[in-house]
């Protein structure tokens, strides 16, 4: 399969996995379920939930409705995540994928409501009882999930991000902040993956986590590359942003180039972790392709 | 022992928990490491907390490391939902326990992160290896958790509660917003503590939610009736607020005398759960006296 029907193939999975997910709440709060479809919904590329089915495809055998809830639970957490960033009291935008953000289209209350209620639903479909792994692995993936998302990564990461706005940081600490608030959400992914394959042994898990931490921070570096030198309709949110709000950034501190540089780096590392799987590894091979190229 | 011992025992024992959960946390991100205690170890009465202890406790042999965990848990859940109901988009409340409220304190993108990283914390503490439980009874915690903190539990009925702001609403409304709003994690709260217990029987399990169910109505009934009878310095907060902001209440809907009543008999149908328990229920018995009778 080549690299764009796999991922419209998993692209149209984790549409009807999460649609099922929204689905399955009962009309309890109308708004509030409104609120979280759009924005689990919405689109975007599901970056992270295609990494889930990746990363266990890769290792052989998985289980089908474990890989479901877990890229179900990522992208959950993704999209708390860009709902609360996006309210006016951090990030204030107005755009999110080309559509109004979630506080814009149900107010802010809301908006906070449906982050928090996403974040709860991600660990309510990773502690499901009927996934077919062994309640070790789930309690794995939940204990993966919840250091990922709170302040030891993703959280800890946003705080660095607000701590640094306006200031000179340099390469190392701006490395920390990515690792943390975009790296840390994008290994859990790779890692829960892994953890849906029937056979993981704990050398794959690591040489995944490897792949998986080289490409976090590619995807970060493009984006900040993307920042600069894309459109905002390309892009779907307001282009230069990262310059009007003084956040410091790869080819702020790299120059352009250097950054261009550090990308195809870092999908070299990825690469060579995944010379330590003992299976085809294309399509994570490709995966880190398209993360250093994409356009959007 | 008498409650107020057992109450001041479960009390520092909490205390003692929150803040180990909160020092094991790296130097990361010093702010929001500062803003999530501050939000988690102000104080506050940790009714959830001890009701874990007390729960579990009664039925026999608790595992001690799997009840600090459930414990400080449940209060991460709490803390969160505190910090996040504060906000200016929300109740907008600058005291909370004659405090500062973490918004006015840190400002309110940290707030907002210290409430979703606490939210994470929980889930954290309730898949950690070492709890001395099986993997399939710290599941079932997680999934417990999950459920009545998010859609159809306690974020659910935040939302139901703004929806129904400046609206006439019935009675069997409101016992559905109180039921998602409070209720669904107090009654978590003492259905954990159960899950701790070594011997724990599924008619045990049965009889504790019914009396959860009783009590964390009662709650929200005595809660009602202290926001027009007690004084803003002994709450704690601002007195006469539900008027403000036109909330339905129990005094609204049945006056001081009927919500009084309703009170007494949910202390009662709790007290006749407890009947269905082979063994001796006194705490419990006292703590839903307590809650009927506080004064704060």
């Amino acid at each position: 399969m080549s690299f764009i029907h796999m991922q419209q193939h998993y692209h149209e999975r984790i549409a009807r996995v999460l649609a099922d997910a929204i689905n399955a709440l009962p009309p309890l709060a109308p708004e509030l379920k409104a609120a979280m479809e759009y924005g689990l919904l919405q689109g975007g590329k599901r970056v992270r939930p295609m990494l889930v089915y990746a990363s266990s495809d890769v290792l052989g055998q998985a289980n089908p409705a474990a890989q479901d809830a877990a890229a179900a639970a990522i992208e959950c957490i993704h999209a708390y995540s860009l709902i609360h960033d996006d309210l006016p009291a951090m990030d204030d935008d107005d755009l999110r994928r080309g559509q109004p953000t979630v506080h814009k289209a149900f107010g802010q209350a809301t908006a906070i409501l449906a982050g928090d209620a996403l974040q709860s639903l991600a660990f309510e479909l990773l502690s499901q009882s009927n996934l077919g792994l062994s309640a070790e692995r789930q309690l794995r993936m939940v204990q993966e999930l919840a250091r990922a998302s709170g302040y030891q990564g993703m959280c800890g990461g946003q705080a660095l991000d607000i701590q640094s706005e306006g200031k000179a940081i340099d390469h190392a600490t701006l490395e920390c902040l990515h690792r943390h608030k975009t790296g840390a959400l994008i290994r859990a992914a790779v890692r829960l993956g892994a953890l849906c394959a029937t056979h993981m042994q704990e050398a794959h898990f690591t040489a995944l986590s490897r792949y998986a931490d080289a490409i976090g921070l590619a995807f970060q570096v493009q984006d900040d590359i993307l920042d600069i030198t894309a459109d905002t309709q390309t892009l779907g949110k307001t282009q230069g942003k990262d310059l009007v709000q003084q956040k410091s950034t790869y080819p702020a501190l790299l120059g352009l180039d250097g950054a261009r540089s550090l990308a195809d780096d870092l999908q070299q590392q990825a690469l060579s972790a995944l010379a330590d799987i003992p299976y085809p590894t294309q399509t994570l091979e490709a995966f880190a392709h398209y993360i250093v190229k994409r356009e959007f």
